[in-house]
């Protein structure tokens, strides 16, 4: 298996330890899942490695990595509105779809120690998974971040290092020790493993509804999500299992919208934003690593973006608490953005959205 | 639809609004279910109505009211231990399972508003799904609940009452309310509907894993996990699935132990114990109400009992943990009593513990 440069087209092995080219391009994997078909779900595996046969696994380290993650169920919320309770997972968010297939790759390729920037869910779900399958871990996060999330980290046996600064230097701190000390990034917007795992949401709503939506939300924060539904989608209409995209919808901050205003000016690569504080704080990435591969998706397959009205989210997340959905602040935010899009273009039937995250994850 | 009270043998209708029979019974269903069968399993349905060929449900009540719960997977811990995820639920606990059954019923017998004593999992999980029902909910709970639980049962629309005293008392209070107002009193221990819904918690082990594991650990103080267990467990007998009950294990606090004492006295009743303080707080019941029920169950399938030990839930919880699952105490004691059981018995492999509650629930 091979990883291909973004930006130069240098391929290397995937068992490398860089975690980028060279050349400063992040790697894309140069593989092409088989043609999709339910008969070639191992429907025995009661987790996201049911679908394997279209993840680019070396080995069956998955079986020792696997904390049951996915599998979340399609609910109706109203008569147009599906939720995919995504918070029914090891680590109480999605993230656990993205880092059980990353940490399988290390597990695989015999990393041994492994770091990673996050002050919130991907920290947590690496760490978690990294428990799982015995590979020493250290998060960075950023001063502020609260001790309960780090108790939360740190109880997985990770060691959390606190970075004085922003969340950008945090990650800078964090790159440099990939660089100097030879460490393995396993970073959910970096490692194109990640991907791999976030395609299985979509993989879930074929095989439990029998059919894609029509509409098709997605948080677009760094789009460790976003990205893995697109391929996840492309998979199915090369397979003929659709026979046109559904259309997608990506969800942005009201108060960092670097690929609204990329969009709007018909430009290649995000936007240069102000963030501005934003109680959808999972999506608020001023600079997503990602953001050309993003772009290149939205223009090819006509993706719309929805801003998420940063004064109803609260709202949202009452709304969805009594119809008995309790979720975070920034999943609240997708039902938020779905409203909005519903006063802007009318109503809008046989969509679906995400439950990203627990609520008790943003209550500290 | 009957129930049969447990003292008298009186039967009534389901549909009645009566908490407990006029003598003072606990109500049970008259309800035998159908011989389990894979093939009545509705594969199609993504929860545990899955399941409702074997549940006495009245209507279809249950597609408005599911949130999508159950269905949680079985992960290998270790050579010889299962765990069951039965936190990845819509409230981040295996009461779902009884709560959604419960509120299908009250919905299906139209009851508009609903009580319920509970500073935990299950004030949270029926407040949840009467949201979900659009049910009205009263929750009391005792001084000295913590106020993001409080916050929590709020944010599903139900008002909260605070009573002053103890645990018992704020039962009593809101059993008084049910006696005065005619409030219909939404109780895991008392409604018998609770248990239909626990036993899809044996229905799932057996269609995930094609078979009963040789040791079934399950918490034991009000018994709302363990009834549903045993009951299913002898539907599966009945049916010829399995030969013989496996090796019941029922978890008790160390601090608090009333069916321990029971059991070693030879009586039908739970002993009467004092109450100390445990990290167990989940199982701490003193005077459990279907606890002469419990111990017939105990006695006629020689099931066995353990008494989680208290210095070792901190450190059971950081094992787990350090294998990336992260749960509340209360269900971190279950594994603390395996390895008790073990150390007491030997080696006891092809066992399996519920993973009953998420750890972020026991962190406030």
């Amino acid at each position: 298996m091979k990883y291909i440069c973004s930006a130069c087209g240098k391929e290397v092995e995937t068992s490398t330890r860089k975690a980028k080219c060279d050349c400063g391009g992040l790697w894309k994997l140069n593989y092409k899942a088989p043609m999709f078909d339910l008969a070639s779900v191992d429907t025995k595996t009661w987790s996201i490695f049911r679908y394997r046969s279209f993840m680019p696994l070396e080995d069956d380290a998955w079986k020792d990595i696997s904390l049951g993650e996915g599998l979340t169920p399609v609910v109706p919320f109203d008569e147009d509105l599906y939720l995919k309770m995504d918070y029914f997972m090891p680590t109480l968010s999605f993230k656990d779809r993205g880092a059980a297939v990353l940490v399988a790759h290390c597990k695989s390729i015999g990393v041994t120690s492994v770091v990673q920037d996050s002050s919130g869910n991907a920290g947590n779900s690496v760490a978690a998974y990294c428990a799982k399958a015995g590979i020493e871990c250290e998060i960075f996060v950023p001063e502020g971040t609260s001790p309960k999330k780090i108790d939360m980290i740190k109880s997985h046996g990770a060691s959390v290092t606190v970075v004085e600064g922003s969340r950008d230097h945090c990650a800078e701190v964090c790159r440099a020790k990939v660089d100097t000390e030879g460490k393995y990034y396993a970073n959910h917007v970096y490692n194109p493993y990640f991907y791999e795992g976030t395609k299985t949401y979509i993989y879930e709503i074929y095989e439990q509804l029998g059919r894609i939506p029509a509409n098709i939300f997605i948080p677009l924060g760094n789009g460790t999500l976003f990205i893995g539904v697109v391929k996840a989608l492309e998979e199915l209409l090369e397979s003929g299992i659709i026979s046109s995209m559904p259309n997608i919808v990506g969800i942005q901050s009201e108060n960092c919208n670097p690929f609204v205003k990329a969009l709007e000016r018909g430009e290649k690569l995000p936007a240069k934003v102000e963030v501005k504080p934003t109680m959808a704080e999972g999506i608020a990435i001023g600079v997503p690593m990602r953001g050309e591969e993003i772009l290149q998706y939205v223009y090819k397959y006509n993706i719309k973006l929805i801003m998420a009205p940063e004064d109803k989210i609260l709202e949202a997340r009452s709304i969805l608490a009594k119809k008995g959905v309790y979720c975070e602040h920034t999943t609240a935010a997708n039902y938020a953005a779905y409203v909005k899009y519903c006063e802007l273009y009318g109503k809008t039937p046989d969509s679906i959205i995400p439950m990203c995250g627990a609520g008790l994850k943003s209550d500290h």
